[in-house]
């Protein structure tokens, strides 16, 4: 990982966002080839999501919207994670994340045992006017300010039977801080992970707004403008692409868990008999799409209790990075939960007229959604390779053709011969049209313009040499092989194509 | 102007924001035909002034980024409106919008005569001490906390001799509140317009940040990174796409002022002695864009004191919207301000090594800035057109091919002719090969598909008939024209591309 993290910095994929000013955590800035990359994959999602398709229709919504859209869609009240802090350093910490996993869903389980609740409730009462054995007698109103305050805290912390109980967890598992590797943890509480801002020059309430967590929202909201504007049959889908944003407590690992990243979402309506079948049919169809980016994605299927509350169903498709097998894209049936939700709380009617049959009804929803940073990175990882070429060591990357920043490049055998430099402009002129990220190079010798190409991906390098001024012939050198061949120039399109 | 509007809501060009929950401010959906006609526009602009060069470098920077790029850049300190709101129905409006355009500038100008600002100063004091007659001999500290707070007040609104100037200027020339009618203005004050937002689950000023009002700035911060990895010799750019956000006080006009655009911007660095040439450069190259995406731009050049802090030129690109003419581009030679400033702010070197001279000096730069959205709008007016074809009204896009959102539409003569649906099914599949954005459509009459296909801006329309089963051509029906003329299926291609 290191590994890459610095290649990526070194050869203009990916640098730090900010990095001149210390960075800011879980922010990233997509160098030259980066972008090259990243819009690579882009352009082969849409073509193959939407573009190639006659069913799909594409959007591009306002990551800024009306308030009222994440109230709807719950993520005002439940879109956050379980915070807790160490009380002797007052770092934060994920509680789902310094609990080891299995611990953490036994937890989230338990619950619904009621023995431990009233275990916890027990103990919570006792931790209360243990605090001030005078409390009983002295609450409400009669003790110090100080005093009740405290009071009212731990009431507040009662309430919150899940804060308790991870405390509990973290306690009786003798969890230390990560940090400072005191256990001596404050209460997990709840915490939304949307980013708040304000509109307008009145600072009031009715003026907050929030940086979309999700673009799938935007999706929902335009159904009925997509529907008058269009009338497409059912089933059919809307695809977007575009930035979102989490307040990410812990943001870690590279371009894995970010603080604003991009999303590339589809929304399958269909008729609520035929989920099952468009779910496997999406779900093959992104397993075809890992295949031509060259990543191989494990199925996760994930369980009831850890489902969003709107989903029937849900497929993680994980991906083994360093660090572990983790999230890449995800696949749910999101039922007709969001369409719904929309519906009652605008008052506008979400529902689909079948103008054949005249029925009328709310579809339902099939999500592929997937992390265009996250993919970047899975590609990334996969295409990292490190072999011996002709008895030296060498790193490339072994990107597929479609989606390599640079496509070919174009080198004179020597920079000092300006016969040859010349017939190279020229070859790198010709490819350039057909391929717009070609690249010229002359710098340094040819052994070491292959090793700076195979580092960046490059599948071909193509060189101008003598011979090249007599027959009109290149050598077209194949990046994983390394091996070489001739080709005529004209023929150089239909050989790197 | 509502005629578009209207039709781009209508066809699926573009959508309120949040339109269901009665919308939000500033802030529009791209539909389905809007986000080709966008991608079509960036994909464009990303040919001409960064792939078909040599010195040109791609980035993606993040949106959200360290707050002290934003203190550096002077945006902390200087990006602000002047707003003032009327006392009696406590609207706030923009004073340079509300005060016609001459007085505004005079006002502004007005401050750097002696002779007015010794009246203002006297006229301020005069109503602090009017105030309360006593306050000269209590002042400080012996009088009232409510008349020391109002004396406070006035001497923070004396201080702020641009707000009394511009109170005075509304009150002298009659301006009366937009909403109400009255005239009871407040002190006219700077309202930062930069969104902002908290990062991480700690509420102290040091986790504030903003969302970043212009993509420049996260060129200036990558512009190491870039040199570090690439090498490239001056002078070269760095061209970028991006969402960028405005809190503006009183969006309007459709797309022309919101509060999230989208802009492509280059960065262009140079020698200082340079600037006039690659300034002229850019300027013809931005005339010679204007003209590819069928628009006219009017050239404005920016007075020095309407100049941003940065700028020692400034070009305007306006444009003849159907609400006056305002600006579209910007061109502006912005020196070495903003390397400067975030050198000196970050302790990093921003300098610029000649690797051929030995010459370390920090580079200039030219900067040709577009608004996405302002010029989408400006290619929707300049293409929309009201004629007569055959005797009957019609609207259409007069949208050059390039930018079209579909580049030609295949139509079946009959719908209920299997023959005839199957053979232009075959053409519109080899179609979309070469053009993903080709359409089907067997809806309605010929004419009625003509109707809606000039409506969106479709430069071709093919139509198979009962000849092509024989001898393989079909008629293209030219958008401008009207005029059709018989194809060989097999030189489509070439006929619409």
């Amino acid at each position: 990982m290191d590994k890459l993290i610095s290649l990526a910095k070194r050869r203009g994929f990916i640098y730090q966002g900010s990095e001149i000013y210390g960075g800011l955590a879980g922010t990233w800035d997509y160098g030259p080839l980066g972008v090259l990359l990243k819009e690579n994959i882009k352009a082969l999602w849409l073509k193959t999501f939407r573009d190639e398709r006659d069913d799909m229709y594409g959007l591009d919504s306002a990551i800024i919207m009306n308030p009222r859209v994440w109230e709807a869609s719950g993520h005002v009240e439940g879109f956050s994670d379980p915070l807790v802090e160490c009380e002797k350093c007052h770092n934060r910490f994920r509680t789902d994340h310094i609990l080891p996993k299995n611990i953490y869903d036994t937890v989230m389980g338990r619950l619904h045992d009621p023995d431990l609740a009233t275990k916890i409730v027990k103990r919570t009462k006792d931790e209360v006017e243990n605090t001030n054995p005078h409390l009983k007698e002295t609450y409400p109103g009669q003790g110090l300010d100080l005093t009740r305050r405290e009071y009212d805290k731990k009431v507040d912390e009662y309430k919150r039977g899940v804060g308790v109980v991870l405390k509990v967890a973290l306690e009786e598992n003798h969890i230390a801080c990560p940090n400072c590797g005191k256990i001596d943890w404050g209460m997990p509480r709840q915490f939304n992970m949307m980013f708040k801002t304000q509109i307008g020059a009145i600072d009031n309430d009715s003026s907050i707004s929030y940086l979309r967590p999700e673009t799938a929202q935007g999706i929902f909201v335009n159904f009925k403008n997509v529907i008058d504007s269009f009338h497409p049959k059912i089933p059919f889908g809307i695809a977007q692409i575009g930035k979102a944003f989490r307040n990410e407590i812990s943001p870690r690992d590279f371009i894995f868990r970010v603080r604003e990243m991009e999303q590339m979402e589809v929304e399958y309506f269909i008729k609520k008999d035929d989920w099952e079948k468009y779910f496997e049919e999406w779900r093959e169809k992104m397993h075809d799409f890992a295949k031509i980016l060259g990543i191989k994605a494990h199925e996760l299927e994930v369980p009831e209790n850890d489902r969003a509350h709107y989903s029937m169903r849900t497929i993680d498709f994980e991906f083994e990075y360093p660090f572990g097998q983790k999230e890449l894209w995800g696949l749910a049936y999101r039922t007709d939960y969001d369409l719904k939700a929309h519906s009652a709380a605008s008052g506008v009617d979400l529902n689909y007229l079948d103008e054949e049959t005249g029925e009328r009804f709310t579809p339902h929803v099939i999500e592929p959604s997937l992390g265009v940073d996250r993919t970047v990175l899975a590609v990334l990882l996969s295409a990292y390779t490190e072999d011996e070429l002709g008895g030296e060591s060498r790193v490339y990357l072994k990107l597929p053709r479609e989606i390599a920043p640079i496509r070919a490049a174009v080198f004179p055998l020597l920079k000092n011969k300006p016969e040859l430099v010349d017939k190279a402009r020229e070859v790198y002129k010709m490819l350039k049209k057909e391929f717009p990220s070609a690249m010229f190079d002359d710098n340094g010798n040819i052994g070491k313009r292959y090793r700076r190409q195979d580092e960046i991906g490059t599948p071909f390098c193509i060189t101008v040499d003598f011979d090249t001024l007599i027959d009109d012939t290149v050598t077209v050198r194949d990046r994983d092989s390394g091996e070489q061949k001739r080709v005529n120039i004209k023929d150089l399109k239909e050989a790197i194509g």
